[in-house]
């Protein structure tokens, strides 16, 4: 293949360049344009800085300024075209246009600046925006759950441990689950803002620079609350991108433990829920099928974080300072696992909004598997019994129930007895599933007004977060 | 967002459809459009089955053909777009114009088969592909491995363990290190064909199909070894994939090692090679800088390629029999891994090819840092010595030279033996750093003898590789 | 921690040793005593050798051996308890005692060897070993689950896609699935063995040696089928390691799929099966409950296989030839891997051995979710219609039933053919579940008489293993 | 093996119990006895909160406190050695010999309360520990690395990128980036300890329970600075382990980075530094060798603790509300994690602490390999000439230089003019190492005044850790 491109901006001690298939492999150009408002923002920044500090003339920031404006107009208007065997990244992209446009200025605005910190500032101020995203979309799929868990106070609903029945619940509690993992979620991804949120420009190759830059001047105009005090750390960290994908890949964990859970719920066999039509899918061949598609495609995804994650320490780990070009393969992990989950989340929102609630089901379900059997022993307890030894009494009626195929309601009381003594009237009490919901009194539990506490709190994480994101 | 998609194939029960953003969230499309000549190519050999076999008329099949054969010159040819919000897979994407271009006919290819088995299918089908087109790209580097250790015959250089000075060794011994690693990773490939060459057409959407279907015809028309014996595995295994994948990674952690070589060696210090222009990168701000860009960007890319297989195993982890809709994430990390690693090959093939070996350097290095101490043990062991004493004795030896910065070759015989009367005329013969090379007289070792051997052998595998490829 | 072990073997030319707890840290005596057969066995036939070579004495031979035997019968006698802090390897502490047992002949046994050459071979027999008990077990599981599938011979159940009910099948097809997936997990654990099957002695350090070793000779007294053909390779390479841990996270994530499953099925709601008490657990908590634990445990631990495989890619990424120290980290994941995977093949052996099928709740979910849907719409395309029509027709059949609550089976004649006058007597037919599972004839499907044919094949399978495992 | 333990504490409704082999798969007691400290402390919590709240009777209390201390003593004592055929887990081994000592008041501690709160507890307390251990190890090893900038403040080393030298920096700038990269760790450690920081008692199996429990009381007691808001999140949430692995493979792939920079330096071709005798090892074989071991150890055991988050992220994926076995995998990857990280940070510190630094070689590599062609470059920037322009002549320059065998401080002013007239005596001094460091006087730059800002920086920040930690 011939090497169509135009010569790299580094050439000059070079006697040959690589061609074009080589050249192609090594572009970041096909990813990297994702930043070109970040790159065009930081280079307006450098540019007035540099003009401030009289290291260029007023006049070639202004036609830095302006040129660059253009470009920016051009590329939002879908005007200019990215060719990879044209140029190599998204900085040279916009340099070269630049000299194009305003001739010898343009070469002027690379001063004290190298790729190297003006890639570092264009991805912090990337990540800065993804952490953004991330929290409106989490806050968006929690304020969903808390609605459902608002409209839902009340719905009684089996408790699961080892997908076997537990003990009942209330749906309300089950949602709020969902929330609060979610609250954790938000955390770190405002910790992955504060990651990004320092500074490196002004940094340079590695070294810093002699020309007398004021970074704090930068820093402020792109927004940072703080410079990075140290320019090899600068050019290489790219502990925030890890931040923010890890950020990213515990958040998926936490849609993937809710799409199984809305899977499972969408079998015949539970029937708690329907997926409704607009967040299902059918079969191309078995004209019953619906399918919670949706569901499954975020529980699968989950993969594609985990590995974006792995794929970025496996590339950091034993590189020394300060840039290596392996910190090229930086970007495609952070582009992948923030698609991936912003699309996730508004799936998973999507289906929790819509989905139908089958009252019926979840209530008969609550009344199978003696799922009273805790509020049996635990009566026992009230009238002195060890609880040791009460949970074996217990066993042993479950154990002769499953036997007979019956459930623990239909036992009389005088059936109780002849397992112990210490039975009386109050045992028949402690088989109402209503009621053994409405007994979790403790702070967290799943009784009512436990319940209704817990509805206040998650409002006010709510109200809380979305301060913060003012 | 509005709807703008055509209506599902599927959507006979269903009164709305996933609204445009889900849908793309859904849509396989933008990835699996790769697969469109085994697509076709299937959908093919499943027609002139289905026609053999009396399921449809002849004149069913010739139109099919006709119609399919029309939509491969049109895709050939970039006539056709594809769109994800029109249709979500390659598979609905073929099948429709299908039946725009011939009417109803269409509509029966798709008779004893679902899309779980023929997305099965064309997978299997491209993974053979890739696994042929790996061992190419693995014999074709090899084959540059060898013609340079070759064209290096004689050329002493240091071995290192610890990236210590360890003893000389010959360079072609260490590019036929290279050489044996790629051999296994060729085993690898081949052994990941095998495992796609199994047919699973025929086994519909999980229970296999009532019509009479004749399996060895279609998986013979598209050369297939086998057929799968069992319906719900042939449409739920991947398998195939993962083995690609993770015979991609091993051979991209071999790249990594040699490339983190390649790197060592180019730097100022080491100076063992000097990579040609065309394999290497300048910096933007440092005039002098040649950068070896394209080693480090290889052993970089090495994350990505575990981060695949990582992908893969964490989406298969844990799913239920037989198709969930989780397994449309298996085409991605493939492809990934696939396009990744042919490229690194390339790129390390060119890096080998065209880099200057800096022999004066490497006749320098290997004078240096005491590689001759195991062979003057060795002497002493070989005066009746256990070696553990003449280790002992060797290392003061070393201690002494190192703290009077110099090298064993300085020493006398008369110092050798204040340190053992055991040394006489012939410890001298042991310091000569090609005599050192030339007694590792073992099989496999680097002595020249032994190293002539081993070329043969691998001149040898490599006739076996490309006789297997053919 | 005062520094309490003996002098390295190394220590000739330094002036201090590592600290306690440093020595603690690099030592790998705690894991790598695991390796002392292998240690001793090694160690025999190089002794053996060296004596036929003339390299060392008949008498050193003879002492040699017998030292080694003693240590061998002290080890297997619990009579020697390891300490890091006195050896920091396996290879140590057994030459340690040697030198003590046999005196200064046992310092000759190191001739011709490095412990670099023998590391690499002592971890290439366990992993041999290893693959060889994974080949048992894998069968073992096999074998369960063919007599399993053998006695459940026409009993129907659902079969699933997307965990919705999608057409009916045979339990036997169902198991059969596990059991090709463990087939190829055997062809993977039998190329890990291949792998591993290569002699490294002789490499010594790096380079090979200087003495006259016969490696041909120890290869075949270790039962190798090969001797690597370069020294450093021979020293450097961990393929084999990572092969088995791959064969096992393969066979890992199966069972986890299998796993899944038997939690489902375990659940009140699915019912399909029964734990045997000896394979589930209770609640500390819940007299109740019955929980499927080992089941989660297994597919929890294909978290740590993956891990593993992830470690050792991660740990070779990036490292130079020959030996580095890093290397040292390829031990623990394979223990780790291997020791995982054969107790859960055990623990899903067992319950899959004893667990009790629900036959009466099979055959009611068998009869529910529209699951004749497919042939009714292939009944209609044997009327002529083509495919896509019939799936539309039938799409909305369900549809109505399901907004009245009711099954096909529920349907007249009539109300089919309001829905298309192609409908006639044949139709009902269509609708009888047993004669559905029947009707899937091709091969490969859930028909009687595939399943039979499959049952078949199964058996050779079986046979064909356990055949090349004698 | 016959059945030997104890029948488990949940056994009533069971008719048999798993046999030795399983019932050892299962058990969590050889690693969860680490977790015996927390366990004791929590269950002490837990009484004297029964006791306050009126639920068991204060002699209860008495005998339970009476009985866990004495407990207590013997494990530190030594005098219970705890055996997985007995007790499956650490809450059971505790809770029995409590019963032993106390009789029946034992049996009434687990009122409330069901091993999944109580296990989340523990492990809470631990990490809690174990990210506060962190903090310490890391603070300890920045002010290690502090204490050597400090001291070695003034020596010139190169800077480089691409393993190529880049521009002349001070040794000072280049250990102050490890210790930023460490600030950073000390961060997600902090954060790690928030995320454990949170009281799940109280929450008992699930579903939160019927007694009036104090939950207040208990956090407090157990020094959590909240109670954790919802029953079924408490006792499946393991966001926190998650955390904590994450921020120790962040520090383990900074130690790894460093680790990969001091194998290059020990390199005889780089030999900037020389490791101390008590932090390296020697050879079996080479007498000669002094190998950074413990350097390649940290690097290598990297792969451990990325694999470590791997196999947690993996375990969680996929698995319904609210506990499942699955999660009894989360202790493993997070003992492991910490224990190789605080291993690593020891290991780390002693080699900055105890490493020769050769002056004499950093003085000499900083004069090679043209690192003053950026400040050539930037004076004919100061000359008026656009960057992009000046970087063209410099690597003119350059080039010659190479082709000719001379540096560029060889060249004469004349031969400087006739690549530019722009050229004058300026020139020589843009060439002055010293000088070019001391140029770089922007903030976070390598020149000495801006390093000495940042040593005070430093000296700030590790005061502020330390303040933090009281």
């Amino acid at each position: 293949m011939a090497h169509t491109g135009a010569k790299p901006l580094w050439g000059g001690r070079f006697s040959a360049s690589p061609e074009g298939e080589l050249e192609l492999f090594g572009a970041s150009l096909p990813f990297d344009q994702r930043l070109w408002k970040e790159d065009i923002r930081g280079s307006k920044a450098h540019a007035q800085m540099l003009g401030a500090q009289g290291i260029i003339s007023e006049q070639d920031v202004t036609d830095i300024l302006r040129g660059l404006d253009e470009i920016y107009a051009q590329i939002e208007a879908g005007e200019i075209v990215f060719d990879a065997s044209e140029d190599e990244d998204i900085h040279m992209a916009v340099e070269r246009r630049l000299t194009e446009l305003i001739g010898e200025a343009g070469g002027r605005l690379h001063t004290g600046r190298s790729r190297n910190d003006q890639v570092a500032l264009d991805f912090r101020m990337a990540c800065r925006s993804f952490a953004e995203e991330l929290q409106h979309a989490i806050t968006e799929l929690q304020s969903v759950l808390l609605r459902r868990a608002e409209e839902e106070f009340g719905t009684v609903m089996p408790g699961y441990t080892h997908l076997q029945l537990a003990q009942p619940i209330l749906l309300s509690q089950h949602l709020l689950t969902y929330f609060w993992q979610l609250s954790r979620d938000f955390e770190r991804s405002a910790a992955a803002y504060t990651a990004a949120d320092a500074c490196p420009l002004g940094s340079a190759a590695l070294a810093g620079t002699t020309y007398p830059l004021d970074r704090n001047m930068t820093a402020e105009a792109l927004g940072f609350s703080s410079v990075m005090p140290n320019s090899l750390d600068a050019v290489s960290d790219r502990d925030f991108a890890c931040d923010l994908v890890y950020a990213c890949m515990m958040c998926q964990l936490h849609l993937s433990r809710i799409c199984e859970e809305l899977v499972i719920w969408s079998s015949t066999e539970f029937g708690f829920i329907e997926m409704d039509d607009s967040h299902a899918t059918g079969s191309s061949i078995m004209p019953q099928k619906k399918n919670p598609d949706f569901a499954e495609l975020v529980r699968g995804k989950t993969g594609r974080v985990v590995g974006d994650l792995v794929s970025l320490a496996t590339t950091i780990k034993g590189i020394p300072l300060a840039y290596d070009k392996d910190l090229q393969e930086d970007k495609e992990p952070v582009f992948d696992a923030i698609d991936t989950l912003i699309g996730s989340l508004h799936a998973v929102r999507g289906m929790i909004d819509t989905m139908a609630i089958r009252h019926e089901r979840l209530e008969e379900a609550s009344r199978k598997g003696y799922m009273a059997a805790t509020d049996l022993a635990d009566y026992l307890v009230g009238q002195g019994m060890p609880f040791r030894e009460a949970h074996g009494v217990v066993g042993r009626i479950v154990a002769d129930c499953v036997s007979e195929g019956i459930e623990l309601q239909d036992l009389s009381l005088d059936e109780l007895r002849s397992y112990s003594a210490q039975f009386d009237e109050g045992a028949l009490d402690a088989l109402d599933i209503a009621k053994i919901v409405e007994r979790r009194v403790s702070y967290g539990g799943t009784g009512n007004e436990a319940v209704r506490v817990q509805l206040t709190e998650a409002k006010q994480q709510l109200t809380q977060q979305l301060g913060r994101m003012e």
